[in-house]
């Protein structure tokens, strides 16, 4: 168990799974479900307390602040990814095989490990969403605003933190044609709202990080690195992990395959059928929350489907329609930022006009986000 | 020929020659090149003359401005749609066929036609303008605006003759939940601007049609009903129809050929690529001029192919991608009416936003059109 469990956390998480998805799958587990489950939350527990140790570093350093690299561009620093994925994968897993758990601490872990993993997401996620705006922008309008245009008189308060985007914007500014005014004042006022939003939503996460509650799911994430607690009347962790495990992890695909049924797919899957854009603005949230549902199911599949073949990623045709469904997160709520931003008082029509493109066109990114995940999964339709 | 021409004059022109398409080709024409390109002209100019009889009566009648019916809301009487169609079929037809014709004397009608095509087509082409951004309006802000909304005190002047939407729409309204202020305020506006570009179009029609100007081409149109002016020193006319007529057809066929080759289709030919929306705003005329060339070439070719098989309408695959080259020149059009209506000095932001809404979601329309030509034209890519 322990070479596994060092297998475990020698891999790398998320991010580069789908590469490891090339690989062969290693068939089914040896050993009990005990030892299987067991190593396998001794693996992300291991990981998390790693990404623990590595942020403390890291806030010793820069002081958790935004830095100057690659980290500050997507908002969060690679430890705080490291925290995150392992918070969900615990928490995936914690909820799939519930039976096999003691319950109690097994909801209330993951309680705590959702409250966490959303907390430490939201600053990456508004900092992604940014990103995703300001190059909808540049894709629409040319050129991607300047810095002068941003600092500029822009008549709806466009001034403020906008110096990082700024930056970013000028070269291709300086390279192309002017950007026409409107696009360059939603940019602005995109980026102080949800660079505003992104400062709030770190020093959120700095805070949690340092709070008593976090320390307590610190120490039963540490408990659970040394022991998963087991439920004491289930004999059924000493009998062979696939004998167990499988029928949970065909239960959760179950739930994935009654939601994903759910869901207009064979609308979907014609292009350009505008479903994205059919139901009144206001009516979006509920239409997407459908779609949401199934991106947080599949990626419980992905989970459990972990603890049964150690080494396996995803399959290419489930990763694909993952990032599909993440792609249609982040576009739904991207429009969302651009309706919110077009609330804003006293903007210039000119600036409404450019959110209200901004608008369609992410509404249009979720409608192509639902056309790419149909055709991945029953490319029959 | 009398026989011939009777059918080709009985035989209704554009709107049902679609279903025509569906009968058995009749093949190669009998008799020489004159006496079937002569016969096709015969046939064009007698419903030409025809409507033009048909629009003296109505004009006796109504007054000649729109009625209550059918013909009010496409905007066009129907004589003036006949009048319309034929002109344009002479005119191409002219241009195809010219080298068998008296280059001079084709050239000047064909102006003439092109001339009187134009004028007679502006009002249709605005309502049906209208038409579509109300309803896409509609679809992206759940119930149409109501004739309340409309009257309403929309801040940008939204009052003017709205009458006929607002009773349009209001039946919609009714039975559905408010629409945002901005999508009604939008379709205030754009229901003022366009109904009066469609009433201007209406009075430059109805002058156009008493001018001295016209009367000259319907007496050119009279003559061409009874003799055809070939040229003088052309001896092919003479000769069986099809080696004579044919390789015109084909060098029409080439010409479209070569400018659909132009087209980025294999990008259009994937969906959802945003190539509608890629460019910047500026510059959307530029790219849609390419698609609009072929739209004119395609037509031109449907016309040369009826002088060579009377009684057959285009191939399910030339209609279908003339249609939805219709579409993108439709959606081209609304998209610029309603990025200048957003121009338009002291509309809220939220006109703005909704108008901006819908500029996005017809350039998307540009886009899906250009994925149905590419389909239709070349299935395979």
């Amino acid at each position: 168990m322990a070479g596994r469990s060092r297998d475990m956390v020698v891999e790398p998480v998320a991010g580069t799974r789908g590469a490891a998805g090339a690989g062969p799958a290693s068939g089914a587990p040896a050993g009990s479900a005990a030892e299987v489950l067991g190593g396998y939350l001794h693996g992300r527990a291991a990981e998390f307390l790693r990404a623990l140790r590595a942020h403390a570093r890291e806030a010793g350093g820069s002081g958790g602040g935004p830095g100057p690299d690659g980290a500050e561009r997507d908002g969060t620093a690679p430890a705080v990814d490291g925290l995150r994925a392992a918070a969900r994968r615990l928490g995936g897993t914690l909820f799939t095989y519930r039976p096999l758990l003691d319950p109690a601490w097994a909801d209330s872990l993951r309680t705590e490990l959702s409250w966490l993993a959303g907390t430490l997401g939201r600053e990456h996620a508004y900092a992604a969403r940014l990103e995703r705006l300001l190059g909808a922008l540049h894709r629409l309008a040319g050129p991607a605003p300047s810095a002068e245009t941003f600092g500029g008189p822009a008549g709806d308060g466009s001034a403020g933190p906008v110096v990082r985007a700024g930056s970013r914007a000028g070269a291709v500014a300086r390279e192309k044609s002017a950007l026409p005014v409107g696009a360059a004042r939603a940019g602005a006022l995109l980026d102080r709202q949800l660079t505003l939003a992104r400062t709030r939503a770190h020093s959120a996460a700095l805070q949690a990080l340092g709070s008593a509650r976090f320390h307590a799911v610190a120490d039963a994430v540490a408990l659970l690195a040394s022991e998963a607690p087991f439920r004491a009347d289930e004999a059924r962790v000493g009998l062979p992990a696939p004998a167990v495990l499988e029928p949970l992890a065909e239960q959760a695909r179950r739930h994935l395959a009654d939601a994903v049924a759910a869901l207009p797919l064979s609308r979907a899957g014609a292009p350009y059928n505008a479903d994205g854009l059919a139901r009144s603005l206001a009516t979006e949230a509920r239409q997407d929350a459908a779609w949401d549902q199934v991106r947080v199911l599949l990626r419980l599949c992905r989970y459990a489907q972990e603890v049964l073949e150690a080494r396996v990623g995803p399959d290419a045709r489930t990763r694909s329609a993952g990032e599909a469904l993440e792609r249609h997160r982040q576009a739904s709520a991207a429009a969302a930022a651009a309706a919110s931003a077009a609330a804003t008082p006293r903007i210039a029509p000119a600036t409404a006009y450019a959110l209200g493109v901004l608008h369609a066109d992410q509404r249009h990114e979720v409608e192509a986000a639902r056309f790419t995940f149909g055709h991945h999964w029953s490319p029959g339709l």
